[in-house]
């Protein structure tokens, strides 16, 4: 695993290479995408049919073959073993009880002209989930997307899963039955994507989609962006681990395996402040990546994209998170409160030793759909408020109406904007 | 104008070739601005005065050429007449002080586990405002990019807008002064998105931008979206109007027209429930028409694209507010309150008849950048939570790591994913 040192004259050019990953749109991709959306906008049904007997190897007649009922949703849920079954319900109850917190409320007040300003919080009528198939099948995307849907109050939840050879998952159907999905279409793929966009005989046009994909599917979710709302364009998984040594190296080393056993191209970065320490974390990686399933991939996500840096310090180390701006940023440090708030820049901040990045992602409450290359620079963890949107409220009295119908008057006569202030003049006495 | 009946049989296919707009990226533009993209990426500021040379006609010598001080601002903002820098003031602190009450607040709580769960709030560190240059330098969408900006603490806001020519406009430049723009940078189009979303010698990235442009700059900022935020890729502006004859007809029509003197492609629409007062606002269109200076583009935005609609009552008005979801939402009715609960998507509702729009894009308090095209059905007026972010805190006790590893290690397992469980499990004794 790479070793940098925040001291380095070259650590800031180092440090840039280790976090570059090309994102760039590839122009063969997006062709395909485009020629997939405009099939499915033209033909409806009949491109999803022939898109999912071609890619996902599952033929077809109709689309009352490729729709899987409320019931076979809620029979997939009752025969999930008990244990299976319990951990779910437990999640799915921590993540509703966090999320119902994060629900936007209307208000408006009142200004000493008698003008009533305010906004209004709606629910987006119907969202469209997308779930992939196939070795990455979820269940607990489902929950983290579908729960703050539900709990937002939105009409109607679509999903869609590819089942490729008509492989379906249990648990991810359960998931489905338990967060309360009302419709779900075992299609996937950018088709599936143009037709939550666009909607065909069949599958209802939604509002918004939200869900991790393959690169078909960003590039389809970047194209009907617009058309429809999207949450984001997500990039491979990643975890910052700071350490100060209070916390066993052996515990940090399966966090950082964690992150890792996602994807060769996930990544997985510790900062300490003493080399020792860096020492034992590297012994506790050798000692236990033996005994993995996953350790082949683990092993390549390490060497390709994994680092372990010395900081100085705490703030030297904080600092250095807030360049990278990571999607996990576990604090396994002493009163991990305190360094938090310099965190300028984190999806998501996991403090002290027993907060594994792992409980976060099934079911501390909070959403594991998280900013991921810098993104959380400017953006934010998938929560209630994406699935509700703000009205502007504003009635002006006629008190009111003077005073703004002066200052509007002379803003769009600037603007060379006559109706504007003549609409606004004529209101005045 | 054309006039329709929510009672026609056809009414719903009328509506939806009414609204039709076509948005689709055009593929040479694209392909034009990939171009650019790359080269400000390569060359830095040496391609953004080759491209401000060759479509702004303005040649420079070097970036400082092409920036503006803090103290050209000030300068600028000294100047205006009295008249004007009094309204821009006014409108600012209205702004200033409704976008206060929009700021997101930090919050935690500790579960029956002693389990610590949050959100933390942060400001964004620096952000681009793109302004559009020449016939359509419009200062008060400095005021409405740039306050939300500084309301939510952002750290640096830098503005670019391009002075074709050479020609700058002072109030724009006031406008920027008074709202606390750090730096001013006098380029444009897509070079100008591409320079803030990748940084130059010179301008510095930044991590989100904002701002109404033509279609390169829509399409720079669609392409550079992941990379840093971007507000929205907005459409032609609309108004809808809901009438129930109790708003004088002159006053509507008026408002009417200063939807439609932006832009020939712009939308304005009257739902009204008795044809006798569509006929009064016909007549007042017609009377009044002659004396604007924009008649032109008024006439041709209200024939190719405007309408009247009888409804049935205010409720069947309500409805189709609800399938146009439109920018900007009049409703020019008694008791509009108890009307506007019934308002689903719009992105900003005028409640009584002394609301003209007008008063709302200047002065009044709320943004006046607003979804278009149908988006309020997902998206949201700007705001100071758009110059926001959230981090979710979490912090799980010792005796919150046993239940909650209980539960993630069955669903890890559930998953296939080990080290999840192990991490998980790890912290449990």
């Amino acid at each position: 695993m790479l070793r940098l040192s925040t001291q380095s004259s070259d650590f800031s050019a180092q440090l840039n290479r280790l976090l570059a990953f090309e994102t760039a749109q590839n122009p063969d991709t997006d062709r395909a995408v485009a020629e997939i959306c405009a099939d499915v906008q033209t033909h409806g049904d009949a491109a999803l049919l022939d898109y999912t007997a071609r890619f996902d190897g599952l033929s077809a007649q109709s689309m009352a073959d490729l729709t899987i009922s409320a019931d076979e949703l809620a029979a997939a849920f009752d025969r999930l073993p008990d244990e299976v079954r319990d951990a779910l319900q437990t999640a799915a109850r921590r993540i509703e009880s966090y999320h119902q917190r994060q629900k936007l409320q209307s208000w408006q007040y009142t200004d000493e002209d008698g003008t009533l300003l305010g906004q209004q919080i709606t629910a987006l009528d119907r969202v469209g989930i997308y779930v992939p198939g196939g070795k990455a099948a979820y269940p607990s995307s489902v929950l983290m997307n579908a729960m703050p849907a539900r709990v937002a109050g939105v009409g109607e939840i679509i999903m869609v899963v590819p089942t490729p050879k008509g492989e379906r998952n249990d648990i991810v159907l359960a998931a489905a039955h338990l967060a309360g999905v009302n419709r779900v279409f075992t299609i996937g793929g950018a088709q599936a994507v143009a037709a939550l966009a666009y909607g065909t005989q069949t599958v209802p046009q939604v509002d918004k989609i939200t869900g991790p994909g393959n690169a078909y599917v960003a590039a389809a979710k970047r194209r009907v962006f617009g058309t429809v709302g999207i949450d984001m364009v997500a990039g491979p998984s990643e975890i910052l681990v700071i350490a100060d040594g209070s916390v066993p190296a052996d515990w940090v080393a399966m966090d950082l395996f964690s992150q890792a056993e996602h994807d060769e191209i996930a990544q997985a970065i510790l900062i300490a402040t003493s080399p020792a320490y860096l020492d034992d974390v590297a012994q506790s990686i050798e000692r236990l990546i033996a005994n993995m399933p996953r350790r082949d991939i683990i092993q390549a996500s390490l060497n390709n994209r994994g680092a372990m840096i010395l900081a100085q310090d705490l703030d030297d180390a904080c600092a250095v998170a807030n360049r990278i701006a990571p999607e996990h940023l576990e604090l396994c440090v002493e009163n991990p409160e305190q360094w938090a708030q310099k965190i300028r820049h984190a999806g998501a901040i996991f403090m002290g030793g027993y907060t594994s990045e792992s409980l976060g992602d099934y079911c501390a409450g909070p959403n594991h759909v998280l900013p991921t290359s810098r993104s959380a620079r400017f953006s934010s963890p998938l929560g209630t408020y994406d699935f509700q949107k703000r009205s502007s409220l504003i009635r002006v009295s006629r008190a009111g109406a003077q005073q703004l119908g002066q200052t509007a008057s002379v803003l769009a006569h600037g603007e060379g904007l006559t109706a504007h202030a003549r609409a606004a003049e004529m209101r005045m006495e």
